[in-house]
């Protein structure tokens, strides 16, 4: 029997569609798939790639390698949708509500080589990426028109790119949208009733039951939420309660690293680098003191589609088991000690 | 400068990215693509073409021409996410809230034709489709266990198809899915300050305004609205106050299906047969007499892709300014008289 399942934290109810039932290896895509390490290393027309520099803006934050080549550039995007000029002031008239696209949208190029991706990077790579959103993070936190901050990262094509270089992004917004208010309201009213944290409840509960996780570590947990909205997604909860990815310590950023790559990894093992959206959930940057609220990472394998159902409902059908695809991502073999 | 707007009636902030602006040819296909007429009008495997109804359940509703072939079946879904059998409890856990997928989830073969869709079809042909939907509506609507009734169409594959031959979905749900109780509340608390339901302040004020119509007649307003969160984006509006689609009168539903087909028609001849979701979105089926709610039909072509900062914000980046698309949709010629 199919069954309905609802996420308590987000209220998302997803149909778990087992008479449209696949089996996690019916996502894998055709052999013949070009993956990402099969492609040049270096791409002369692409503006990421070492030696085009001058194609992007000027980096708001850089790491450099002994020799004194960058290893991670962060810049403005060239054809940004917010910009840090212009008004915060809100345009009312009764149905037209409108405000300059006041804000910042970045992009962070995450390697020199054009063929890699976050699943192959060293983990000091992915541990230097992290720390860069961690810094930069704290930056926008103190600017007063920053209410809301997204990393983001996109990869392949049904993820939305528009250039292959691999790269996240991060974007500061003037307002705190609509959907994570929604959030915020479900979360308080959790507290109010349980006098704790729901995120902090579901890490502990994912962690004792075990059928769900992908891979844990002593500061972090990923696993396939129990309703997962499409097949593979996957939540990395942190263990230490915070609203705010940026007062993440050093260990547990090491931690944040080791398992985001792990899990990407495992994507890429068992799925053939498939498509994916990451994004780095937080509270508005306001709310860092707040007891209900908690910041994750959600990772989203494009390996279904949207259509007009979940346009029209704002729910979900998933036709793979939460529980069988977090067992078939937990059994990959990573191929490393 | 590019802008943050906002619909009124969903609260949904908009990006309308100015700086990364296209115009509205500039998302026309390439010319040599394969158009829903240019394919075989009979194919031998598809289980919805004429002589293969075998393959598919038992019709639910029955149109016949003089002849007495069908010309159009809606049918239960043979792979369906929600089934009539079951039970509505609700098993609740601390963090698992589960219950059966029970409901019903049907599809509607909306022409013999395999090489044909809506915007292809007589007036006469829509009209049937919506006739059967508001028939059937009304039958759902006296079901208790039935809340919500959803209909919608996929067009093509970025709409999430998985069978070519034109039809429509119904989805029945034993919930209110979250994304539509947001919406109620900020409807109701519209009506709180203003005294109005804001679909039909919305409606009024695109008509008087004219820029962002479409298409008009004496029931209805075709429009792009004013924070359309992606580029052809279309709502349609009847201009009569009613929260429930199957409350349509007779003539209401003739000027329906003339504007539905036209819209349809515009983006078919204006964008070379762009993939899309149609969604009939309407209140829950209790709320047949509130004030505040208002049925509407949504348009979404598949002209653009969802991404990490989609999915993180709920936000949209908008590429084309909803003006732009209005005026474009609007200048096409229909080539009828």
């Amino acid at each position: 029997m199919s069954e309905i399942r609802q996420n308590v934290a987000t209220q998302d109810w997803v149909i778990i569609a087992t008479e449209r039932a696949h089996r996690p290896e019916d996502f894998i895509p055709p052999a013949d798939r070009c993956l990402t390490a099969d492609r040049p290393e270096f791409v002369a027309a692409c503006p990421f790639c070492p030696g085009n520099e001058r194609m992007s803006c000027d980096p708001v934050a850089l790491r450099t390698d002994a020799a004194g080549d960058w290893t991670l550039r962060l810049v403005a995007n060239k054809y940004p949708a917010l910009r840090p000029q212009g008004s915060t002031a809100r345009h009312l008239d009764r149905l037209d509500r409108r405000m300059d696209a006041v804000g910042h949208h970045e992009v962070l190029i995450e390697a020199r080589a054009h063929n890699t991706t976050t699943a192959l990077l060293p983990v000091e790579q992915v541990r230097a990426v992290l720390e860069v959103f961690r810094e930069r993070g704290r930056q926008l936190a103190a600017e007063p028109d920053v209410l809301q901050v997204i990393f983001f990262k996109n990869h392949g094509v049904a993820g939305g790119i528009s250039l292959e270089h691999p790269h996240w992004q991060l974007i500061a917004l003037p307002i705190v949208p609509n959907h994570i208010r929604t959030r915020l309201e479900t979360a308080m009213r959790w507290y109010d009733e349980h006098g704790q944290c729901v995120y902090c409840e579901m890490w502990r509960s994912e962690s004792q039951q075990g059928q769900r996780v992908v891979e844990e570590n002593e500061h972090f947990v990923a696993f396939v939420p129990f309703a997962a909205f499409s097949p593979f997604h996957i939540w990395i909860l942190p263990k230490a309660h915070s609203p705010l990815f940026f007062t993440l310590s050093d260990a547990a950023l090491q931690g944040l690293a080791e398992l985001l790559r792990g899990t990407l990894r495992r994507l890429y093992l068992g799925l053939s680098d498939p498509d994916y959206n990451v994004i780095l959930r937080m509270a508005p940057m306001a709310y860092e003191r707040v007891h209900w609220f908690h910041w994750y990472v959600t990772i989203v394998p494009k390996v279904s589609r949207l259509a007009g159902f979940e346009l029209g409902s704002g729910m979900y059908i998933n036709t793979a088991r939460p529980e069988d695809s977090a067992r078939f991502l937990r059994e990959i073999d990573l191929g490393e000690p």
